[in-house]
């Protein structure tokens, strides 16, 4: 591969993360070639916006990556499955956003923030992080790192738009329609999501906790390269379009005052600490949203335990959640020239 | 006082809780021989609906209780402190919603499905305990006595009638401008309300934590009864109009699996258990509104200590968490014959 000519693919370019990715890579500069969109045939020969002109969606097939030498997937588990193996096949380094390889031992689960270094063992596939633990960890390990976290108990208040366009509109159509006195109807969830809280993301496994809840559990722990680090979770959408927000109850092994984790996190890469409730400042998903930025803020300490802390965290889900961690994870493969794949078959 | 000729006054019955007083007198066919509205002078000479007909709302005055027997006050913690004691001395017991009078050691505060004994002790004024802690007890009560719980860990989904009328007037009013691209105006609020999350409920005290976590804290101790409780609380305002959801994490001395946890709440007062996640049913704001029952599902075991349940539970926070509870206390006190007043003079 050559960097000279870098050409990267945008699997799934019409969806709510691909276009972000899109955006993303314009606006940071990302120093490719060519950058082409892919998609389902469904969606092939509509065009979606790239630097203030088009790019013409091109059929997604086994045969795509050629000579593409990054490949950003968010086109679904199904899809990153069945394409992701003939991508590397091809010498394609693949960074997917679906939760099909995340928990995969050949493959490398990345936040360019806190564990970059796990880049340099990636076989072809480099799995993004789900959007709620990306910006979980991005506010924990910092507080790892000054004083080993033992345990976190999490809640999310999730934005509608992690579900994707259709939930969007959904979320829209509800309001509108309620306004104007008809009944809302449900389609992408299974409830009303306008006005309400849905404590229930992603499907329902045997022990009763959701598939979201897994991942932030399972996730974290790999990310962090921390077994003993425990997570429970409760996942829960909220009535926001875009933004996630979550409330973090954390233990830790050494102490920490409220004001050395403020110090901590202000140091942080990827950090932006918003707390002073006095000025009525901490963060909002409004105020995420579009930014790059993890927001901690409500950081307290926990009076019910030795050493806990309590704090907000929100971020934009669609870009530090999914599209800016990819690009970043991107970046990261090409200033460090991690581009190249040792077994071609090690996914087929 | 006579039972048969008992007068019943709702102080601030123009509010969304004051009407929401009269509604629950008139559905649960109170025993009352007349119902009286009252509320500040410039509500005087207004009227709000009862029993289909009615009422035209009286102006507050210290004289306002010479024949009344129970007072029902929803006026705010100012109009509490002021005009509870003159009730109290013209011989009216007083069941208080404001914070005024909740953790005074004067005053009983009660949740009838959790302490209705502490009734026995009340001098005049029986608290109200805040929305958010009455459903979380509800919920707790019956899980501290079947396996003694040490530590809670409580996230809000608090929806904007618990501000009162204004609030809800200004979501509704936010989300028309924003869908007419107009820029929404926040002033119940600090910041805008519509599609976004506000860490942040009653004002913010030294520690960091705002009063209603502060609330959650210290109510849940003294309705309990047990002061070994440990409660942390974040609170936070989300974009739903009636109905607050919690995401509770408990620890107990005994272990409760999820099986034993759902049985044991099945059976418990003012509890309905909706967990049954393959039917994708949950407790959720929208099915709360309008009930007298705290929603209580996603029970499922924390696996990250020894004795700790997850669970999520839902409650009408103007019904059961305000009231609903107000009137089941009033109730209370006529069904056992509480309604004498020792001292009259204990307030003033």
């Amino acid at each position: 591969m050559s960097k000279e000519r870098l050409v990267v693919a945008v699997v799934g370019a019409t969806g709510a993360v691909g276009r972000e990715m899109l955006k993303t890579l314009e606006e940071r500069e990302f120093p490719a070639y060519e950058v082409r969109a892919l998609a389902s045939a469904r969606s092939a020969g509509t065009t979606v916006p790239f630097k203030g002109g088009e790019l013409t969606v091109q059929e997604l097939t086994e045969d795509s990556f050629g000579d593409v030498d990054i490949a950003l997937f968010s086109a679904g588990g199904g899809t990153s499955a069945k394409f992701a193996p003939h991508a590397v096949k091809a010498g394609c380094v693949v960074v997917d956003n679906s939760s099909q390889w995340r928990m995969d031992e050949r493959c490398p689960l990345v936040v360019p923030e806190v564990n970059p270094d796990d880049l340099k063992w990636h076989n072809g596939i480099i799995a993004n992080p789900n959007c709620s633990t990306i910006q979980m960890v991005v506010a924990l390990k910092p507080l790892h790192d000054a004083a080993t976290i033992r345990r976190v108990v999490v809640s999310t208040y999730q934005a509608v738009s992690g579900t994707g366009q259709k939930a969007i509109d959904e979320l829209e159509t509800q309001v509108r329609q309620m306004f104007n006195l008809q009944e809302p109807e449900a389609k992408v969830y299974p409830h009303r999501i306008a006005f309400n809280c849905l404590p229930h993301i992603d499907v329902f496994l045997e022990d009763g906790y959701t598939k979201e809840e897994r991942k932030m559990i399972e996730e974290t722990v790999k990310i962090m390269g921390d077994a003993s680090i425990k997570v429970t979770a409760t996942t829960v959408r909220v009535p926001v379009f875009y933004g996630h927000s979550e409330s973090l109850n954390v233990e830790t092994e050494k102490k920490l005052t409220a004001a050395q984790a403020r110090a901590v996190l202000s140091q942080a890469p990827g950090v932006t600490v918003l707390d002073n409730p006095e000025e009525k400042i901490y963060p909002m998903a409004i105020d995420a949203a579009g930014e790059d930025d993890t927001f901690v803020g409500r950081i307290r300490e926990d009076h019910t335990i030795e050493n806990g802390l309590n704090m907000w965290v929100v971020a934009d889900n669609l870009r530090k959640g999914a599209a800016l961690n990819a690009v970043q994870v991107a970046e990261e493969l090409i200033d460090r020239s991690l581009l190249d794949i040792g077994d071609p078959d090690k996914f087929l």
